[in-house]
């Protein structure tokens, strides 16, 4: 696992057609001679990805070593919806929305690299991120042998002068916004638009509204709240207003509806797994949306033993996945555990949707465990009997009281 | 322990002066034939207290042997700001204002039986609530011999109308309103307002708005955001926009802001310690803004591992006190380890109110740890080698390639 | 859910065929003059189960009414070997040898209840002890309303003496050994033997060498170590020397292995879940060996992440089915959890008995993650970059660096 | 935090007295031809220390520049004992002798570099290990800015070979037993003895006795059975068979009892923190009689709410020892949670010491929680009454009865 000290001959690289990762492109191919495998998938963040196949052949990209992928519902199924069912959030406020996303794409850039017989993988995150160690953690382990290329560790560019000029000596197209310093860093996919650094990096300063891009202020949101209701079953979404719809479509829609409201932005000012400390903007609209909704959906269907069983696996659920451990056997295993308790996580919830609140108006489930019966101020006619009380607390205390009579002898109090 | 068979000769009453505690007054004193002693403590539930005096001795109670008492001091200071240290929540979202006020109501009545001389205390909680159990864990723990007499779990009376006669028939005085079914049971301090029970005991069904009682709904707040800082130290809340507060005086302007802002309604299905689920409304108007801001604030002076491991404990610690195990060695524990965390929990954050939202728009500390130096994007002059980075990486990941190489030969994939 | 008033028609009663649950039988006849069914499981007691069948009989039972089941392979497959995955202990140390046998006998009675047609259940355990919360938690998580009966909480019998005097009245054998007390109370099953109470309540007394019952002592064992290997497979063992058994078998094998050599003693002074300590004395000598051997073969072969998670969920693990609540959610998502873990838990290991002693002197596995190459003191061939350790441990500081120089500036130091 | 391009000043450098520390020093000379500071402390690993000084001062280290320190008592009593209130064990087995010592030395070095104004530390451990984590941490966790030196991460030395030629070029006497490999590497203090390596790697074999330094084998031990009693106090044992001692004497003595009866020996394949799994012999013989003892005086004076979040917590304290985050918050956290649980944790505990094994026969405490009037099977009195038991189950049950008709409904089953 040492350093090779022989340049890579293929590469794949994740590529988004825009300036930094063209810049990569042309980088290995001149640092290395190496071929270079381009693999650009759609994950909601928004943005044509046709360009990026135009770019790629323009730079000499052949095209069979290029890659375009709609990953949407890959995405929002198989990784978004199971981090849903734990209610993970990371710091007490945070949905994850970066850290889901690279997983998929890590195991796809693996796939393809075995497909088309790369000896190495390419990304284009920072020395000083998260991302970096997701993307490599994720490599690493669907391809132990794989070798990482983390150009921003590697490369000698001093600063963002030197990557235009390297830009502009090699052809590259550098857009006029980008030839400043961009005035923040952008990320996005269909659970999340994030934005940091630059003019957001003093954590004592509100964040300008300019920053934020898929959702409205809660102040210019309607002054009418809409109520929505989405249907589950076995712990996902499978319905909004009892319309069916797929996992990408409906993630979609519940974006639709959070932008509108000014739904599901986040100032945060995180830890981040290599050591410092960092402030984010956050937007996630519809998994805001989808975090209330599925703790409602399990307030009436989920037993309090697994809910609090959940609530304690939580954090380090989150902490996993923030860390980029999303393929270690830890994070399987506590998945496990969390989707053993969605059997009967299904019904419906009903949401009031109003200028940056999404209040939980309503819950049933087919599969309820709340009983009127049981809970009633009025007469129950024997379905609980209030005697079991006084036994249940007796013997609850006995250890406080025997703990107490010790206590009073050592001259505690 | 056992059930004892001769009546108790001194009782200590918690007494409201409402309906419901007279006629418990009334019922141990023609029961047992014993002197009863009342205690009305004010917890910020927003009533006069000098009525139950005056009723008290018109029931008969001595004027010594009535106790009323201003504990909205000690309960901020000494039971809420601990609590919200912890950043507590049940169940992902309940701010635990019920559960929290009891254990400082258990330990006053007892001090008070111990200080006259009784041999047993009473309150007036019903057989199947939570708070049964909070009060006589409380009682139990702190006076492990005390007799405790639940009047709802023991006497004969079958419903309402029989309390109502049993009333009238001993002079006691029905408000009009009182003589049908109240609509729904209500419960205040300076925390909060829970309401529950009879009109609101379908999950499905939407609270209606004359529910609440302490907060403007999103709707009716003003339309103009409202701006405010709190100032913190060593992790409680001390001055808002600089104004230097008591810690009672602070919750209760924290609830103006909050009450003006349709902030910290909660509509939730919960579980219950005894066993059932059960549906509240709550509103915790300052409560909510509490937390946002104490979250805001570890973010720059907490570091990551304490942050991680509070959050860890957390689910926990609120379980504890939401059981009424605030009078238990593993609340203490934890407690002792929440607390060491704070030491540098001090500065300010600045939060934006606006329609039922707390959003924290900043937050700085004299002991922040966050450093500017160390995350920019701009070049860091040698502050963080971003080459640590792969050998951090690589490190993490070789755990996960032997495994992936382990796996793979063991034809997992 | 309330005590029912009329009583049982047909009861399925837990019957030994000793003195005690015979008693029970008679009482359950006379008291309500119902039809009684025997269920009289071999969950590897050591006791021949036939003459439970002679006495029932006598006693007015229908052939069609008794049950006696050989539940050995059932109990060590279904029970005992799940729980060993989790290596789980109780408060440090037990082996939740009587904890274990308790959620089958519930199942099996519950199900011959249905079959039956049974309205009630029945045991012998006390109303101290933990057993009838194991039990009765079975009933009501297999059989919501089923009615439950326990003797030992509801007769009048005052005393030992009462009972014998009972037993005479109705021409039930009294064996001459408990006429008089008996010196402590036993339980016994194929994965250990208790003893407690009675001579054995003085926790500060060593307990006298004639409670031990199935092992002889570490002085009395063997003067040579006898060494063994044992086989398994995705978590459980399948062989002894190579020897393929079946579940049962396997553990008789080891605990013939343990008994010989004096291993598996424990005297515990344990906290129960109805609130009070109580000592008792447990001998487990293949499950001793069986936790040494599991925790030898996941040396080898479980990654670091999912061991470090299992020990961190174990304890709660254990309470829970110390608790009685095997038949739980939250105890099945942590079993879903723990055998998610156990896929390449195969291998073999090799152990010394000696007097007492279960020592692991070697460990192998087909998908051994130790890795000689990497981490040998010799030169590895670049297997192992030791320069990345510089970096994972500038990472790992980075945040105590930054806090350091924090608490200085502040004046900690 | 960037790696400095001059050479440090002065060195503060961990000495032992021994070839490779001998080595180091020489290098650090030699490369950096900068002031070295030697420290050396006995921690009870057993070696004379003086000859480190006559070492030191013929390699040319000034008089004021050699530091030799008896740490037995600090370690034993700040680090040690904290350590074994937690009843912490790595893996389930592994007592943490080397884990603890590098905190102190860490610290000491700190106060030393300090003290004489140094600009580096220095520690001779290897790039695979984790005591280079733990040094590490350590140094920065306590001093920042300090600048670490690694040489076995640094330097170019290929093999032992170059060593030893390094050695003899420099006057370094090298001990004929040196000159080929070592067998294996050991590492000692008052605490253990570990060894491994080399002739160790390989986990399917047993470890040759000749290993093993500080007990006897079982085989060889003691016939008879000999027994002490351990005195505690507020969770840290005092006395042995009555007789008060100081820490470091009281381990010095439980370490003569241990190995004079075979007992603490440990073959382990433990998870490193730097991701590898490696084999490693250790000798507890005092520690695994402590640990024993300390679970035994708390069985008595320890609440189950307490004794169970401490087993809860244990694995992460474990988990943060054996990784090197002593020095950190969250230890310190967890620390101040485990302290707050001592202070009854009082009293005396008898064992059995008998060819290898630790047997607790007996415990009592003033402070005992043990009450032999409830536990009792004989009439209590009232002390406990068995009703109470069934409202007790039949409230733990409710949930489960709910769930168990919600899932009949289901067609779960």
């Amino acid at each position: 696992m040492a350093t090779p000290t022989t340049p890579p001959k293929k590469v794949v690289l994740a590529y988004s057609g825009g300036l930094d990762t063209s810049i990569i492109l042309k980088w290995l191919q001149t640092e290395f001679g190496c071929e270079v495998v381009t693999f650009t998938a759609d994950l909601g963040q928004g943005e044509e990805l046709e360009p990026a196949r135009a770019k790629a052949l323009k730079m000499g990209i052949k095209e069979e070593n290029i890659f375009i992928e709609d990953l949407r519902e890959d995405f929002v199924r198989d990784y978004v919806f199971p981090m849903f069912r734990a209610n993970a959030v990371y710091e007490g406020v945070y949905l994850l929305g970066t850290s889901i996303a690279r997983p998929l794409i890590a195991k796809r850039q693996i796939e393809i690299a075995q497909a088309v017989g790369a000896d190495a993988v390419c990304h284009g995150a920072t020395g000083k991120g998260n991302d970096q160690v997701r993307f490599e953690l994720g490599y690493y382990a669907l391809q132990p042998d794989i070798r990482v290329i983390a150009p921003w560790r590697d490369w000698d560019f001093k600063g963002r002068s030197d990557l235009i000029k390297f830009a502009e000596e090699h052809g590259i197209p550098v857009p006029a916004d980008k030839r400043g310093e961009a005035p923040f860093s952008v990320d996005a996919n269909l659970l999340h638009t994030s934005s940091e650094g630059k003019a957001l990096e003093d954590p004592a300063v509100e964040t300008p509204d300019f920053v934020y891009q898929r959702t409205v202020s809660p102040e210019e949101a309607p002054d009418t709240p809409e109520y929505i209701t989405i249907q589950f079953e076995k712990g996902d979404p499978v319905a909004i207003n009892n319309e069916a719809m797929s996992p990408a479509t409906l993630l979609t829609k519940l974006n639709e509806y959070g932008g509108k409201h000014g739904i599901g932005r986040l100032d945060l000012l995180e830890n981040r797994f290599v050591g410092m400390k960092s402030r984010g903007m956050y937007e996630t609209p519809g998994g805001t949306i989808l975090l209330t909704a599925h703790r409602g959906i399990e307030q009436a269907a989920l037993d309090k033993g697994a809910a609090h069983l959940k609530d304690e696996l939580m954090p380090k659920y989150a902490e996993l996945i923030y860390n980029g451990f999303w393929w270690s056997p830890e994070r399987e295993m506590l998945q496990a555990a969390i989707d053993a308790s969605q059997r009967y996580v299904t019904g419906e919830v009903r949401l009031k949707l109003y200028k940056g609140n999404t209040i939980l108006v309503g819950r049933s489930s087919p599969y309820s465990l709340y009983s009127e019966k049981i809970v009633t101020f009025e007469d129950d006619r024997g379905a609980y009997d209030q005697k079991d009380a006084e036994g249940f607390i007796k013997l609850n205390a006995l250890r406080l009281r025997l703990l107490a009579g010790r206590d009073k002898e050592a001259g505690r109090n």
